[in-house]
């Protein structure tokens, strides 16, 4: 008998973390509304308000409908108050949003960049992105108080450095934290990028309500991000969700990055659906990608496949329903074990069209328990190409809001009324 | 922006839950550790602890190590205040404790019974075991305060009803929880049986202190309990875990009972083992099968698998070794996915010998990515056959210590000091 939960903090704390999360999550408050959902004592809730609104993060808006007497006094959450970034890099792209404390992008910078170039050149590039990004749309007197940064690969969140990723050379034990917090001189947060888009999804997306769901991203690789509770679910090393290398029921032994053969990732992703768009293209069995194919174009790319697809390429739309089906399969086992009542589809190969999504959705539908798919549903991500930026920008957020963080930065909040560039 | 966590509670919940907890993971305490290891105020301290005194849930127990002035008076949780009661319904057992507020056992009955038999007659045999137990190990003047049941199907926890369990014919939406709770007057909380095995293997057993795990139970069927961030992971239904009906790879297409083919518990479970040492005992491959099977034994059990390889018989060797394969083959993508840093490996089959446990090892260690293993333990279960009702005993305790629930009956706690039978 020693193993109990961490205590949940101080009073204080909790009580500050209670009534912060209640303002966030309606558009206006009073003290009376808030008195009434948190449980607490007045007293105690007109004290803790009003060290809130005078640290900047609520603000008094005017007065609510009368019930009786006179009207009482709205609150609201201040997300002009400050700036956050939130960075997402993939394989292939580093995206920035610089965003308000409600994750709402102020500007956002997309662009090609090979992850493999390295971590002194990528963060070099970022740095960049991040001091053009706040020129351009930081509102003057708005401080900049935080940066969440999402990597393609596993992550220990507590030190913010990459632990072996497979596709970032160079990248291993890099301390990306430190050196980000040392640059920009604000708190830094570093997550795998999947897990960094589930947080999207689960405070700006599909997810928004949702307890307990995976995130899926299809992209060159497959990855998963795993929310349980209304909590990320990061695992003991921190790489959670990665479903790719799981091998697949009945399906081919093609030979995966990782050494193995069979995995979901070697038949499914992104990479794989390219090396098979070029053996169709090769083989004649698809005009559409033969046509594509070319002296100047001597690789294909999974959505040249969907391109096909979209255009009635047969063959293409055979790779993809093959692609989705493999994911389908593997997904109901993974939802027999986790039972969740959502799963969200994201990733550059998922969002270039329905077909996989369809395909997904069957094999799931016919392969788990019917217990566990009584109520589940699978969609397309809302926040589609923006949930990296924006669930990077919510990996701060919920740091810097946190309670026990609040006494470190927000003495640097901006006091002055609604700056017009914060509120557009 | 509507999405966020739960409100943790008032304040006042906060304190007395941070407290008890803190209080229950150490022999004894005094106030200036409880004022250092929560954190708050030394006043608050005092005062909560104070009134958890009066409840009767802590006592003083004399006075501690003095640092220089007078030596502070220690305190310690009360485990002998009260009782409750750890139902453990299997597929064809009902295991009982009564145990006291640490989940210690002061009497237990284990029986044989057949669930099929339906909840009426299953919950009237219930009721005699706890009178009887009662009657014998109960100390006078210390009240029964929770009764704590796992149920070999899905669970809806909120209301403790069955949902749609395939081996509990008649079953289905009865309200386990409300019969027990008018039966016996006290709360009841009723839960999937692995998940309250999970449940005691992390409060007293070899999860201990672990915050990411699972609990694998190898008995007829095969299930998982999944232990997230120190918490029971139900899911969206309160099927998570339901382990024994994904596909596993490779694997022969032997028909299940659930419609599908090829389902790990079809290829390893109990009574998979069972079916094929029939086949074994006919067909003469194994001649301690063979020599088991007679007239007034027409079918075989797993134990009878294990009991042979034991002997040194090569097929029934074989088997067990089989079935540790196909195991560890599917629990190595549910490694990759959830990144747990223990799996428990628990049931009837599973404790029949070691060679089973070997053979899941050797699996998952060679099909898991290395990342997910790189700290990975792979156990046998510590409490063996008591994970369930001491577990089921934990489903109440950690209910009733719920600071929400503490004024609904602590009312009743016992404050006489140290009753004889229950400090045993």
């Amino acid at each position: 008998m020693s193993a109990l939960p961490d205590p949940p903090g101080t009073d204080h704390d909790a009580l500050v973390g209670t009534l912060l999360q209640l303002v966030r999550s309606e558009p206006t408050s009073t003290r009376a509304s808030l008195t009434e959902r948190s449980g607490m004592g007045r007293t105690i809730v007109t004290q803790r308000v009003n060290e809130l609104i005078e640290t900047g993060l609520l603000a008094e808006t005017g007065r609510g409908k009368s019930t009786g007497g006179r009207a009482p006094r709205e609150v609201r959450f201040r997300r002009e108050a400050a700036c956050v970034v939130g960075v997402e890099v993939g394989a292939s792209s580093i995206d920035v949003a610089l965003t308000d404390l409600a994750g709402r992008p102020l500007g956002c910078h997309e662009q090609s960049w090979d992850v493999a170039r390295g971590p002194d050149a990528t963060l070099d590039q970022i740095d960049v992105i991040i001091d053009r990004l706040r020129t351009a749309h930081q509102p003057r007197a708005v401080p900049l108080v935080g940066i969440g940064v999402g990597l393609p690969g596993p992550v220990e969140f507590a030190t913010g450095t990459p632990v072996a990723p497979p596709i970032m050379p160079g990248w291993d034990g890099y301390p990306v934290r430190d050196h980000l917090a040392a640059r920009h001189g604000v708190g830094v947060w570093v997550d795998n990028d999947v897990n960094v888009m589930a947080l999207g999804e689960l405070r700006a997306g599909t997810a928004v309500g949702v307890r307990d769901f995976l995130y899926v991203k299809v992209g060159t690789g497959i990855g998963a991000g795993l929310v349980s509770d209304g909590r990320l679910h990061r695992g003991t090393g921190g790489c959670a969700g990665d479903i790719g290398h799981i091998a697949v029921v009945g399906g081919a032994p093609q030979p995966c990055r990782c050494g193995k053969r069979g995995c979901l990732e070697a038949l499914a992703g992104g990479a794989a659906l390219a090396r098979d768009a070029l053996a169709c293209a090769e083989n004649g069995s698809s005009p559409y990608l033969s046509a594509r194919l070319g002296d100047d174009r001597p690789a294909l790319m999974a959505s040249d496949v969907a391109a096909g697809a979209r255009s009635g390429d047969h063959t293409c739309a055979d790779l993809l329903k093959q692609a989705g089906e493999q994911i389908g399969r593997t997904l109901a086992g993974l939802i027999n074990f986790f039972n969740p009542s959502l799963v969200v589809i994201g990733g550059g190969v998922a969002l270039s069209g329905d077909l996989l999504l369809a395909s997904i959705r069957h094999s799931v539908y016919a392969l788990s328990l019917p217990l566990a798919t009584r109520t589940l549903r699978v969609e397309m991500s809302a926040l589609s190409s923006q949930a990296g930026m924006v669930g990077a920008a919510f990996t701060a957020i919920d740091e810097l809001l946190a309670p026990r963080q609040l006494p470190g930065w927000t003495h640097r909040l901006c006091r002055d009324p609604l700056p017009q560039a914060a509120t557009a």
